[in-house]
């Protein structure tokens, strides 16, 4: 494996001003040392969002061979004691009472309005101790501030797990050759334990892509480079590359991004999670009487696809405008867009008014750099023949 | 005032990648047309690191001109209701029960270990409203987690409120410029309200700096290009830059960092907070018994300044350690460092351990490029004769 030098160092941080506060992980020299050419910030940790590829190259590998990726930022909130199923069901509307260990839920948590704090996966490991996988907000305060205030018996912590994920089509292959073949009958959002260098370590199928893949939840930081380097030995044959959250897939796919297609201004049944909703009342959720009211009044607006002209859009930095292109009148926001080489168009995720939310209803999209550009909307994932 | 073109905007995201969930300010456009050159990322928010002149050349200035900083990414938590005194004094060991309306307050944020989870700023609104002007991390879910657990009846919110920072020894006049004469008699780590343009504005004489300085914190984001402009116009002959927290000042100056010089697993007795912490039962504070048994028990190690040799030191991502030069056993941890050009020294904030935090004492500082210096321990903040 190569080495870092100083300079190297020094190049990488440039633009970002590294500090302790921004915090490394297990597997950012390695990732330095393959030319990360950006980084974003995430839960106060560094997630590289560029190598060498265009992020087009990058997507095409991604749909053909595996990729490492550092999602060490995907920090875990962990929640344990004899009232941790309680505080966990307390912060989700998702129904927890049909979960056994060893499953990985995606979930919306929410506040008193019904807001949207952060949309985590949940790792049960035991009847009494459970996983929160964050996307980027402080989960940690909140679930602490929530079980002091209420003088619930739980410990509420951030351990030293640092996801890394192996993503593609081979990424099976990837990870039989490393953890062996009992991880093949792994099934998608399951996860079990695997050995590792005299070590156990959670091992899930899941991940932030529309690809088949694994994500190892390493609990051992000093053994950070070793997994790396294990792994991209035994991937040599397999095509293997650095990689990150590749926006083209993540758009195309429809996933969501906390902070992008959501804030708390936002409440999951504007996310299109209803079906991570139990709004009967029997679960006790923070956001249940709000969100009841919420589905009582008619959710207003929702998550599409939008299909859109012109030359490939630019960086999609703040939300655009999107109006109904017969009146002109607003019609809602585009949160996350890029170009996609494969529908050849523009493809945004965007947060749409109830009364231009049916697929085919035609808009404007207007985007930074000036441009008013035709617009379809779709159901998400977006698909070849949006018809 | 500059415009910005899709060029320029692309530019500054180079290396950030920009979205939506890394917010923009209401004084980002002008600081991308002033030649930002690096961001950095506080509270999902943008904060300019750099410009066109080099960080010493910064220093210089701020100590002889005037700068505007772009700091909006210290959000306000607003606590409001009949409880939010309750819940303010809950959160910290510093005794507010002398605060009147129109103070500043520098405090600690404790959880039930003790355990640093912010040092904000408090601004005393009213008996029932108070603002917190945080560092990095999301005490917004903290507050709101601990209102809704113990159902206090209060208001927890992030108001759109976003600080511009004027700081140098030039700021009186050019704040007076604007505001009028009055904004003079204002002292230091105390707020008032001034006009601009129609509306009423809370500003502070407080800022991220050694030197006098105020914070404007507009409530009115769709006025922030005109305030910028305004100030702009003001410091043409008083020599305005656009600036940012300088590294060199704050080292220099002891100022210290959320997330670089502690975190949760720090106390404010070890962060030399212990003038803020009433800590005889006076005051109801979530931390009490736990600080209480650490200052039975003597705290371990301290934040001091380490004045140490060698040639310019390269940036500190991540801590360095310090040992005793005498036997080299363990001494503690630099955690920001940089060259001083005043004291032609490298300066470093940094956690020593008890038996090594008396000035003078001699230790080695491991820095990055793998060279052993020499250094010094000494007081904060650092001064010509470090004695």
């Amino acid at each position: 494996m190569v080495g870092l030098n100083a300079a190297q160092t020094q190049r990488v941080s440039t633009g970002l001003n590294l500090s302790r506060r921004i915090r490394r992980t297990p597997y950012t020299a390695r990732v330095e040392a393959h030319g990360a050419s950006g980084f974003s910030v995430v839960n106060h940790m560094l997630l590289p969002k560029a190598f060498q590829r265009s992020v087009e190259e990058d997507y095409w590998h991604l749909h053909t061979g595996v990729q490492l990726w550092d999602v060490a930022c995907q920090r875990q909130v962990e929640i344990s004691g004899p009232d941790a199923a309680r505080l966990v069901q307390w912060m989700t509307p998702r129904d927890l009472r049909p979960a056994t260990v060893g499953v990985c839920l995606y979930l919306p948590l929410v506040d008193q309005h019904g807001g949207m704090l952060n949309d985590p996966v949940l790792l049960k490991l035991a009847e009494d101790r459970y996983w929160l996988s964050i996307a980027d907000a402080d989960v940690l305060l909140w679930a602490k501030g929530l079980a002091l205030g209420a003088g619930l018996a739980v410990q509420v912590d951030e351990p030293a797990v640092s996801p890394l994920a192996v993503q593609g089509p081979r990424a099976e292959d990837l990870m039989a050759a490393v953890f062996g073949e009992r991880i093949r009958a792994l099934r998608h959002f399951r996860f079990a334990g695997f050995d590792f260098d005299g070590t156990r370590q959670v091992i899930g199928r899941s991940g932030y892509s529309t690809q088949d893949g694994f994500e190892i939840y390493l609990d051992t930081p000093e053994l950070g480079a070793a997994l790396w380097d294990t792994l991209w030995a035994a991937g040599e044959t397999l095509d293997v590359a650095p990689g990150c959250p590749n926006l083209i897939d993540r758009v195309e796919g429809g996933l969501l991004s906390y902070g992008n297609e959501m804030t708390r201004e936002n409440n999951p049944l504007e996310c299109g999670m209803a079906r991570y909703c139990r709004l009967d009342g029997a679960v006790d959720c923070i956001g249940l009487a709000a969100l009841q009211a919420i589905e009582r009044g008619g959710v207003q607006r929702q998550i599409r696809g939008v299909l859109f002209d012109g030359d490939p859009c630019p960086p999609c930095g703040e939300p655009w405008a999107v109006r109904a292109r017969a009146d002109g009148c607003p019609a809602g926001q585009v949160t996350s867009a890029v170009y996609s080489p494969r529908l050849q168009r523009n493809v945004g995720l965007a947060m749409i008014a109830r009364e231009l939310w049916e697929p085919g209803q035609t808009v404007t999209v207007l985007s930074a750099d000036g441009v008013k550009r035709n617009g379809t909307v779709t159901t998400l994932p977006f698909t070849e023949d949006p018809g």
